[in-house]
């Protein structure tokens, strides 16, 4: 019955005037969170502060935003290997090792790979190139060379993703380990790319992949850190329920084409981070013009005023570049949004996490 | 007892599964109005179809999305008046009046004008130029003169804004014209611009205004129109409700800083579009650097895939520039995101809409 806490909500914002007692607002969760708000409403004349706390902006999101949690690293460096990608699985599997080793020598404390780095980015070589990552071992070659390098190297990675069987069905899935090498989370693609601009880009990842069914957020030693691959950049109510959930970085591995990467991966990654005031990593395997899929690469940092930090074209390279948390409070501050959001005229409700409460 | 919708939406969703006869399911109206998505439902065996459409797309949104409505233009020009800004109300007043004709002699059937056109942009400007909007005539020489325009020149007015009073308050507000010369909404703006970057740009516009309590949506001779002021623009929600309404364009007059303007104004204007897969029209002051607050200027035209369409530097000007609604189906047939959204995962609530339905 978790699902009724909206409506109550809804219903104490509705009541919500200047003529109520304070028990009677304090019984209401949401409200009762926030003292100063309430002694404002309650002992203020009409004024633009009162004007100001009137807007409930912790009801814009539902649950309320969980604050920033302190990570264990607040500065380090990140890593983003822009992988050339062949047809043959080994051979992607001994580059992907080699460029991680390379990047964690130069210091990189968190590595993030592209989009299908194991395998040709097309329906047909989903089915052959996909690893059961739950077996693991010589059933997920892939995710054991990630599992084994994190913990040698003492690095975290995100992993990119690869195709993932499970069962009857396949996934294209990013798993994320952790500096002992454990699998910390496994994101599934949750929206998957199924699109059709004549001429141009005709791609329908749901002739062989299911959806995931879950947001993925995951605690690390670089950070809390929400995923996405590639087409769940395109849907801003993930970047913002990552938000809320107390994000300080997301990662999109991805695979752009010639057609909407010029026209939207930069602006994607930039609005995601400028809108919720939070560093984006995204990762693109390196272009391959004789291949079926043509990447458009340009694997960037964007920090949390939305600036582009660091970002290449799109030959094979790793870009190596500073994350420091320290600035999204201080950015949080200069605009401060997430106090200025009207919780009175919308709502965004993370329903996993409102079930879960 | 509206608010109930929502969890009863959600209790639905929770309960969905593939055991359900077709009379438990067509009980809930969000699912019933596709019936497309009903049948595949019942009658598919698990499958990328029925992964696909197991996400209830329509559920992302509460109230559901409103499709598309068909405007009695589909095809126009719009005229973005860039307007030098003075102390001088009525020559303000006299300059609007003289670029407003001259765009129509261009052939714009809809103009927009700049954030405060009639009066300097400060917090001690506003009280001393504020007009009551809602007793007109003489006490507000601002829309009267948008007023007789529209109807001499049968033109749709977005008037930019000008500082209202009302009672003892202090409004940033845009009034919009119909052909008629009829005022046909009122938008107070809902998000006021309190912002310290410390040796960049401060403004508590609280400190004078109160802030609104709607969000403005406007059936014109050039299409459902959503409204927002300025700092409107940084909160995506906004634009996803008008998104939602069947808005086909957003206008945002705004003037943006030296500061704000290079890192974000472009960028949110294109992210609002290609997120929402509408037109968005941005109007701003031109550039005084004499002046206490010196506008970023670089009004802009952007169509439904983000693309620049028209755009300016900082000097006075009008950029006039056609529209055509007739693309924004088709994008939405190339990238339909609206039928991809996890209503399973994420819903945003439009409150408002939710109550007075």
């Amino acid at each position: 019955m978790k699902a009724f806490a909206i409506s109550s909500s809804l219903l104490a914002l509705k009541s919500l005037n200047f003529n109520h007692t304070r028990n009677r607002i304090s019984n209401n969760p949401f409200l009762f969170s926030n003292k100063t708000l309430f002694f404002r409403q309650i002992h203020s004349s009409p004024s633009p502060i009162m004007a100001a706390s009137s807007i409930n902006s912790e009801l814009a999101r539902s649950p309320p935003a969980i604050p920033l949690p302190t990570p264990p690293l607040t500065n380090f460096k990140i890593g983003l290997c822009q992988l050339s990608v062949t047809s043959d699985k080994d051979k992607n599997i001994a580059h992907a090792r080699t460029a991680i080793q390379d990047a964690a020598a130069k210091g990189a404390k968190l590595i993030l790979l592209p989009e299908i780095w194991n395998s040709p980015y097309s329906n047909d070589s989903f089915p052959v190139y996909a690893e059961d990552i739950d077996a693991g071992g010589d059933a997920s070659p892939s995710t054991a060379m990630l599992s084994e390098l994190s913990s040698l190297l003492k690095i975290t990675i995100v992993g990119g993703s690869i195709p993932e069987r499970s069962g009857d069905r396949l996934y294209n899935t990013c798993c994320v380990f952790g500096t002992d090498g454990k699998l910390k989370a496994k994101h599934r693609k949750i929206h998957l790319f199924d699109i059709d601009i004549p001429g141009k880009i005709t791609f329908i990842e749901s002739l062989t992949l299911t959806a995931g069914d879950t947001p993925t957020i995951v605690d690390t030693e670089v950070g809390r850190i929400g995923i996405g691959i590639c087409y769940d950049i395109r849907f801003p109510e993930l970047a913002m329920i990552y938000a809320a959930r107390g994000a300080h970085l997301l990662c999109y591995p991805g695979a752009f084409n010639m057609t909407t990467g010029p026209l939207h991966w930069e602006l994607l990654q930039r609005a995601r981070a400028t809108d919720n005031q939070l560093y984006v990593a995204t990762c693109s395997p390196a272009r391959d013009t004789t291949g079926g899929y043509v990447a458009w690469g340009h694997s960037t940092l964007v920090g949390p005023f939305g600036e582009v930090l660091a970002t290449t074209e799109h030959e094979e390279t790793t870009i190596i570049a500073e994350i420091d948390y320290s600035i999204l409070e201080q950015r949080r501050t200069n605009l401060p949004v997430t106090k200025q959001r009207r919780g009175d005229l919308y709502q965004l409700v993370d329903l996993q996490r409102l079930n879960s409460n």
